[in-house]
């Protein structure tokens, strides 16, 4: 590998944590309102377009995961139910509902902090993101932040399972 | 099967049409918009509590799709992210997105008109709503009042190469 592609991975890999990091604040979020810490953004054109919180229980809606309000934000800016040249960032592997949104909303890259081993749906249970039949397959960049993503989590359980 | 069991199942099945004749509706509503037919509902102790059709190029939105919104109504509906008691009618077989969404809703019972070959996730190409890894399984009636689905797809799709 030539020094510049190098480079140009390192950069690459320090906008990827760069992200994620926020994406970890909105699980923050989520956790100071009881809910499961997870956290979504989506960036097109280095700007966050669209981000979003779990909040299903505060919300009482099943769609509230933070993809779907995420992607919802981002599409009302861009103005199209295409979001092709996005990135998103996940602090957890996709459920099947999201992984789907994913595929409908034509985001060709996902970046991922920590794996689901339960519901997971970019490899761990299903890979819905490359799924060849449908008519789009998503770049998956996974364990960016996976620690950090998977402590927020253990945390939030540690301390449900006490009170 | 007894003749009380069959007159009973005779009474699901008039049942069943009844509330597809409505989705029907639906997809006709969608397909006035020049949106591709699809149309959702849902219905709990025998009352319709939530209602979609497929809006997604009106809506610029790739949630817009007729089981995302008839799921939205339906949890303001019953007031929790839970539809542990409700029937949900859908005039096509669901993406990925919506066979999830589904499973997120702990929807128990499922009805489909036509099969969608190309990406229904209720079994032509993964079968989301009965994957035995995940928490929720959901009960699969299908084709019901298949051809009447399939035609209103296929008038649209028809007149969409004419024009």
């Amino acid at each position: 590998m030539s020094i510049e592609s190098q480079q140009e991975d390192n950069k690459e890999q320090v906008n990827h944590e760069k992200y994620m990091k926020i994406a970890l604040q909105l699980a923050q979020k989520a956790c100071q309102q009881d809910e499961v810490p997870i956290g979504a953004l989506i960036v097109y054109d280095g700007k966050i377009i669209g981000e979003g919180y779990n909040q299903r229980n505060m919300q009482k809606n099943p769609l509230a995961h933070a993809e779907i309000q995420a992607i919802h934000q981002a599409s009302k800016y861009i103005g199209d139910w295409r979001l092709e040249d996005c990135q998103m960032y996940i602090t957890l592997e996709p459920c099947p509902m999201c992984a789907g949104a994913i595929v409908q909303a034509r985001i060709p890259q996902v970046i991922i902090g920590a794996d689901n081993p339960k519901a997971g749906c970019a490899g761990s249970i299903l890979n819905l993101l490359q799924e060849p039949h449908f008519n789009h397959q998503v770049e998956i960049i996974r364990g960016v932040l996976k620690e950090e993503s998977s402590l927020v989590l253990k945390n939030f359980f540690k301390q449900l399972r006490k009170s």
